[in-house]
């Protein structure tokens, strides 16, 4: 995109989707960059379905992954340098015209400095939504082991669709898949009700993985990335239409 | 507490409970300090059920409330502010010796940040765990508005039981009761699953207030605050036995 | 207080006094929360002297006290921190209408942090005023040790009249109470004209005490208390009248 | 690159290259990531020609450019930020073990922050190297307009080599290309010995651009990067054998 | 003096006074250097009286002087950027071994700010005190307006002896000299007990001035100057010898 | 300057001079001043020759020295630091109305915290511009070692023009002179095209020094001084022209 066109998609695309992704590890056969890759993916197919309504920014493509650090590779930043990024890539688009904004996060470490930017928003003139991939469509995921998550079952489909040269099939591997395998610190760390507790990954499983990858499959993620993209764009639409 | 009671507490009480609440308006017939007596209210009963495990620290009565400072009277910390009145709270506590934190909020506005500070201590040799009141109890609120939530049913049953006299009854009204009756933004923020987007409460309601309050009973405030303590116990129970 | 009672209270109550305390050591026969227990019982009574024409804040339960860390319990804010607080709360209720601010602090380690503050207001257009307790009463601070001050004669009068419940009798013992007794540093910190230095309380004698709080009476609490929210409503009072 | 590769590159490849671009306008014919690409171009030949002693971070999409914002679609991160997100990366990987990075940057207005960071780490136990990329082939850069640079010949000859599919050939379009055009300080602003000065680039060309891209070609290009990419990995390959 | 001869001091001359002063009015006749003149001029007297047991820093000619900011010509540092200047100058010189320090402010308004300072050190392995000039020797000033202070008689009579070069005598004009004829904030900020409030100097008079620095002479000058240096320098050699 | 002669100066002498200086280590002879005096000396002369249309403000006699920590008595502040007293001093001489201002550096290791300046007041409605002293003479610099700069020829030459008091010429002592003395990062720091690294200074030479300072004279102090200030006051006098 050239400045003359982001001049005319002030007007003609009042939204701008923002996607955020971590660079982290991700077990043994998907790329760090797998929630860069999904962030970019999901964003790409909303803005096809908003139809010239939206434009998407570049990625930032390293987020808020304290959790991984037990990891080699994994890069995280703060809290604070990760809202800064966002809060300046916002007001630089805000000085051109834009008022409207969706982050779309492919790391739910991710979260919870949205929730944090969300609240910064509340007051201003601007509208700032966000949203994770994989809960979105959290009713679709079924079929799994009773632990999963991280680098497990839906993040891999969602890669064997979205990017399949950037998983390494032969080096996927199962990581905790029960919660009686779990220590109790990290058990307590699952529970959907009840008081949060954060536990790094390596206290999850020595290779930091939460779930059986091997049981993804491309089809699986088909449904997930499209599902997540209508569900999304229609919640874009909405908003636009508001 | 003087300082003799708390160096013996340091070894015999390991777990500090941290409870926050807020300044801010709970609707016509409610204190501000509502969420602030709530948190002080659960904390207690909590610290009971662990017998002597636990102290705990004064409440941090303001919290992170942009999102109600359309209404007089409401103090608003930023999530800067608010997170660093916590890791001052935690580091010096920590220099005398504890390790095990619990933070109780009375606010869902300060999830946020505690989730944020959450991922800062996931890499430091403490615990730091937090929790919300309502969230911890809600499959027990049932018969309550489509549209409920802050000053509403829940949380004014809470007041009827703990504080009676900050609650002026004949002052309870009802708020939005229905998604029908928001605006888009405003119901799309109140959407379970989906991407997020955060309102000031006057969208919701000109009087701020989510259901009717008038049905709150002192009875349903009971099993909210009881439950939610025992739940909370039995939480702590478990991380000070692993 | 209500959002409604806050309401109306910006043009009614024009006056805001905010109280700040500290969670610290104060010896062996006084709780840590005296400090605060003191500014809200003296805020109080400012209040009721200026007879609805302030309203007091909820108090800050925790001041700057890094002078006390040698012993247990005491929790300290970072000046940073602790100005954080109070812009915070000032900024939120200056949205609502509020111009006038009076801190009543029962700590004197806040002092500092207060004294930037006013700096930073003075081109403001509205008035932050900061008062201690004990220095505004000094004078009627008679028969004492040559040394006193923290946790000593004074505090301990005021505390047996405003909360004698959190007054151990039997616990109170004498501090530091010469000049004699003291290192080079700590005497040297308590010269009344001349270069100021500040020393941890640990210096001055072990259990962190100044003076012998044996020797105080509610009797001369009340004198003390019921003067200082005298002279500071007097204040306050030609405040509001200019 | 998964965490398995990179734990075993923290020996093999001790050196870690860091592209920084930016999202700020190139004309009418070029993509604002211009500067973003031609460092990712770079920092992968730079890396091919050491041969697997250094591995190539995700590149930061978003630099310093205030000078741009007066042209739609352009970005600018603050330099605390900027920084900040580099504080943060090599920090991560610092904790895995590498000791050596070099920040390879696609947009001169990363420079002064890239300096700042510099200094900072000249104390600490690590190797902070960083370039430009068309300073360093500035010898080469010969039949050129009297005042070239930004969105100009040498860039867009960068361009039409690495990624002649973000040229728009028939929209590029010349800028300023002689001092004498210029205004009085954006004309001192581009002496090379002197006072320093900056202006928006508005204030050189309505266009903002310098020099003209319609000069420029491929095969320029491919000199432009293949060179700077023999002399960066000249300069890494010293240091690596140091 | 040289890095060698500042080798040798680290041993010989432990304690390094810091000078700081403002940039400030000082009314018609005084140089606005005048805080900054008198810092130097007491700190070089000290460091002789201490026969090479101690060294000089260069000065730190700005100050903290939001109160002076209706006069042309004043330059206020922030509070937070003045104590990061201290901040750094002195982990600089403890990085080199020094351990003592004592701040000689020639203006209040640093005052704050030194007070936060010595609260933040009171916990390190150094000794960090500080002092102002004139309250030093406040017992000497005799004979002035009811109202003095700021570039009144005192002020005046440390430059007629020490730099009265800069004074331009018939320019010396009264400010304010009774308490009567301030307004009632004005009036209130000067008590010597009780709440504190901060005005600008605009406040107390047009000139920004107290008192009448027509009555100043160099004796009386050489009289505050000389025992001011007296009593730092008793002081030091205390805490040198403790 | 008094404040009444400030208020007449920001219309008669709308530029502001801010001299900015460093307090480093300067070699066996030199005073680590020397930064310092040479900016003060540089910015004297240029104002003088722009007759009454600039005023000169306090020196800032620290700077950004990271890179000469090594040698004692090197004082150091962060770029951060650095950057907020230039920002506070600007942002009060705007307050009174000055629009334009020069920073003129003695010091090398300030340009870049310069540079980040630069940056951010591109889009203020005000002129900021600065200049090194050494480089802008740099033709003139001739007949020197291969590697020459800090405490070298050109900078003793400039103070024995300037301040021969604080040259000590019995201890002036050669540094590094030849590359092939060098090590390989040391070496590779000092290329004039391609990648930028910082060493420290001690990685130069065990005294820190760059040439050999016993060949500067004072008459080409004087040529570089007065050139440098002849050179600098034209483009000041273009800027005040434009």
């Amino acid at each position: 995109m050239t400045t003359d066109e982001a001049q005319a998609a002030v007007r003609r695309s009042p939204l701008v989707i923002i996607p955020v992704g971590a660079q982290e590890q991700h077990g043994g056969g998907m790329a760090m960059a797998t929630d860069t890759v999904r962030a970019v993916g999901v964003a790409d197919r909303v803005a096809e379905r908003l139809a010239g309504r939206a434009v998407v920014a570049p990625v930032v493509p390293y987020g808020v992954s304290p959790h991984h650090m037990a990891f080699a590779g994994t890069v995280s930043l703060s809290p604070a340098t990760f809202m800064n990024v966002l809060r300046d890539v916002i007001a630089s688009l805000r000085a051109h015209g834009w008022r409207q904004f969706l982050v779309l996060t492919g790391h739910g470490g991710n979260n919870a400095a949205l929730s944090v930017l969300a609240q910064e928003y509340v007051r201003e003139e601007l509208t700032f939504a966000w949203t994770p991939i994989t809960s979105v469509v959290s009713d679709l995921i079924v079929d799994v082991s009773e632990v999963h998550g991280h680098a497990g079952e839906a993040e891999t489909a969602q890669m064997l669709y979205l990017a399949p040269q950037l998983v390494q099939a032969d080096r996927l591997e199962p990581g905790a898949t029960t919660l009686d395998e779990l220590t109790t610190p990290a058990r307590l760390s699952r529970q959907a009700r009840g008081p949060r507790l954060s536990v790094g990954f390596d206290a999850y499983h020595k290779r930091g993985v939460l779930g059986d990858p091997r049981r993804a499959t491309a089809d699986d993620g088909r449904l997930l990335v499209e599902t997540a993209a209508d569900r999304i764009a229609a919640f874009a639409d909405e908003l636009l239409s508001a």
